[in-house]
């Protein structure tokens, strides 16, 4: 039987996300499912933005376990709500942020993310320092592109995502690259292929094709999230959710 | 003219905290309101029930700062919130756990966080960790005790508190202690008479008076948080909030 | 086509490894290859056997390369010739340790190594420190027990597997447990079965299954190591080897 | 009753400090005191400055708790003398630099600290250090300008300290700028309204006013330094004190 | 021609350290020199005791190099006034707690320090941080007995320090140990023959021998400290000293 | 009884080491002995070569240790082989890696390493790491020279070196610099001096006096590596060894 991931894009915008996205990953053992926001923001560059994303996102977690997934991601690069969601449903809550820089520690020595909006730089410090891997972030660097211009001026964000890139690996000490946003889907090639020309052969996460892999690896082997961290919450009255 | 410090306490419960906790500390430059939430859980005790306090703290947060608070604090020891509302406010907002935590790691070498429920331990060590004390946090210690049950069951809470800090002290190596809820409010004396007779003479920090105090030397001294890092959410469709 | 995952055992001794071993995770898309070693230890107990393990590693990879592989994985806790042998191939090369430490790392917040002898002990707490996530780390148990016994003593292994797992758990902290020798395969749903009949709920990565999917998870994303890291050596002269 | 704040300048300079610079803090509950030093240096530029103010500064503080003082503030960002300060009085004892270095991990990630000379950047770095903030500091950056020269130069002192300031966010990614010597008192203003006219709005910590309200809240909540850590000295044979 | 090693003990005591206690180390190559002051501490037991040692200390060391000294060692576990010493001469100035964690980080992994008083405990976790080897430190231990008190109960002082130093390698996972007070000169050999009779063969540092010995190896390969860090002190008036 | 250091240079390639490099620290109480290896390559530029040339220095280092070293020294910067090799003999083993950290880290506050490659610099990051003290390490400078060709371009390479340490103390913030390779002996003191002639007063280390004096040391004081760290192998079927 194929594992079922479940992939929560948290965010109210219909169109950005898109099961063709994954469709090359898809095998006879592996089956994606999707669900986008009804309420909570039109895209996600703050703090505020996360914090409005997150009680929709804990519903449709709810729903995709009761609906039978194996394993769920949550298509943002600020891993928003991975924590209560974890402590609501008992199969593996992946995140990309979360997932990319493990494995970006496990690839080299140093990683850099580059991302959209200066905004989001300190909440990729605070995931780094969270997910323990501190000493392993060689820097942060964005293009000052918001979410919802990237498809709109495509051939720009590459530009910049190269030239940030380079950046990043000359003159931070970086040895792998992370697209700090899961709108970036399907650039990762191009930026291998700028750097390579450049001598430079590093690896370049593309976070959403590395998180579904992962969630099919920890599925397949049987692994969840701690219960001793993630404990199910104590029923009790709440109002307005 | 006095400093408004504007206590949100971040559930609906009526009565768990009123404006007499803090009276003690009013003065001719120190006034307080309040507010809980519309919306909310009746108690925090996971990450699921911070997820759901925060959009209407963001709120009241956002109504204080209109009403011409001066400073803004977070009533819970998870400070839910505190990243969102400094961006949609210029006033500071503290957190009982970020202040409590710096101060403890000014008073001594290690402090250790008693508090309610097992489930919450893994918030504060994440909290310690994005504050930059991790390697100041000696311990945290649970008494099983559920928020709403501390002012059912005050002396058994008090004497748990007792044991509790006394094996942070003796087992862990503290050398401060933070009572790790805000619902602990009036229990340190007890706790600090209680070591001192013990032989041990170590701070005890109560959250809500200590943060109150610390608000007001940052709006007398004119002091917010950096707007580098808060940065004003950009203006965009949210649907439900 | 499916993806080759080659598995290196770096030791001499025939039949402690099985490709039966893996054989629950072979599907269309994944296949096997394996090779031990004609030069070094009959086991890794040691910093002394892990160096001799190493050049006849170094060998077995190339070829595996050479023979079409799309990943390699050192079938060993210590990681023996993780480094050198990505200088001298271009596929994913894996280590159990590394990728079980970073995926603890991502199911919770501190995760024990539970091992075979005290001597390699040091060796994990080494490893750790190498591959940044020291602060994961809550602690390193062993049970004294050789490697080569496990099978033969295998009731007696997993009683004190499990002992181990659960001081891990109750008195260090941890939220989650590594079996800390690839020879400890299948051991995990045991041990799970039992921390679960104590009411605890952790997860009990068995190394060698997670680590092929994780090698999956890279061959199908198209991630490697760094080359900027992992050099490809310099020819020289080179005498013995 | 108001609260008694004691001043220590730690040198034997007259006329360097004077409770004018606090007085827009002295209020109904706010009472200040002052110290010179009778033996010292006239100025703290070096390790051996500070070592030679330690002796009177511990005199002193003695004097003013016996006075009836309810904090003491050693006013030099050296923060000389706090542990045995600390060791020999019971009211709570409080450096400029401990004081801003834990405000400014409270405003943002990470501050800067610009101050007077290179011979005392090793000093902050010591400092960050044991206060156990360093992963919180960015930079250390010096104007080579002399304590005693300050005054005398003032406008050109102001002009250097923001250019500091801009370097420490734009080049060194501070979030937040502590003014690294207690001389300073006063330039905040000016550096703050000049980093705002770039279009930067970042705290600029001006440590005196900041450590005064931080004394006064810590002295109203009744806290003060753990004798655990700061235990009382042992009577002994000392000659030439 | 020999190097000349000149020890300043940092107290007034006459009689505690002789050179007799090193002549074992002379030889053709090397040669002692020893001060006391003339105005400081009976002892060295806390902050306080530490702070009134090192003014008298700076002018021992001034003049030891005046008089020839190859290079100093500040005889006293808490390494009182090394910073300040080593502004003012050109010559290597050793600390003996400094030296000898760092050795110890070389011979092992974790060592623990076993010390004299329950207050000299926070001054050695703080130079653990100063000193860059906090991620070294397994525990310090203190046996409670006074600094002059040790030769008095001599016995009894190496029975207790036996007995905290199994304790720090079965408990608190040191794998060696480091005497924490320079009176304990000669303890060593002792401490050692016991812990290998319970098969415990760790290395026990004795601190003066070991920082003689590395003294004369800076002296004799002509390295001394960063007069980059430690910049001789601008002239100015001083009071007093 | 002078004590006999023992240097093992882990290479084949005769002449590159003579014992006359070493010769001006011979006294009456030091002498030495020296061996090359049989078998492994004729370099150290990449974890590969190190790999190759560990199994022989094994064999070198238990033939030193019969004919009666009192310490051994690897003498290459990679440190390769110090981990088995501790574990095959009794007497100290030093490698200038570690040892010139450690002593960098007590004679400045931030040291850096210039060296041969660029493919050696992963190396000393992983080194750093291991041996606690990442903290203290500034930057890592490679002038592009293979190890073979350093005689005879030793010119360019020590304008090299000295433009590399330049940059390392005026960009990286280094108050101390390592000489990355132990084919650079010698080349301390003109580094030294040009970088006086620049104003800049750091020491310089070259590793292998160094390291040949602290062997000395360690030897004289009794000191080896902790056994319960570096446990004796357990015997075992071994091929090809």
């Amino acid at each position: 039987m194929p594992k079922i991931i479940h992939i929560i894009t948290p965010i109210i915008t219909k169109g950005v996300r898109s099961l063709d996205d994954v469709a090359p990953l898809t095998g006879s053992n592996l089956e994606f499912r999707h669900s986008i926001l009804d309420k909570g923001p039109s895209s996600i560059e703050s703090e505020y933005d996360e914090a409005l994303s997150v009680p929709d996102t804990i519903v449709k977690a709810i729903e995709a376990e009761q609906n039978g997934a194996d394993a769920i991601i949550i298509d943002c690069m600020g891993d928003p709500g991975i924590k209560p969601v974890r402590e609501v449903v008992s199969i593996p809550v992946l995140g990309p942020a979360e997932t990319s820089m493990h494995v970006a520690a496990m690839l080299g020595q140093k990683f850099s993310v580059v991302t959209v909006l200066d905004s989001v730089v300190p909440i990729f410090r605070n995931l780094a320092c969270l997910y323990g891997v501190s000493e392993k972030l060689a820097s942060i660097r964005s293009i000052n592109m918001p979410v919802l211009e990237i498809e709109k001026q495509l051939d720009k964000t590459q530009e910049m995502l190269v030239a940030a890139s380079l950046k990043a690996v000359q003159e931070d000490g970086a040895d792998g690259i992370i697209l700090g946003c899961t709108g970036f889907l399907g650039c990762a090639d191009k930026i291998t292929a700028h750097l390579k020309s450049e001598g430079i052969d590093v690896p370049v996460i593309d976070p959403i094709p590395l998180t579904v892999m992962t969630a099919y690896a920890l599925a397949t082997v049987g692994l969840a999230h701690s219960k001793k961290t993630y404990t199910p919450p104590r029923k009790k009255l709440i109002v307005g959710y």
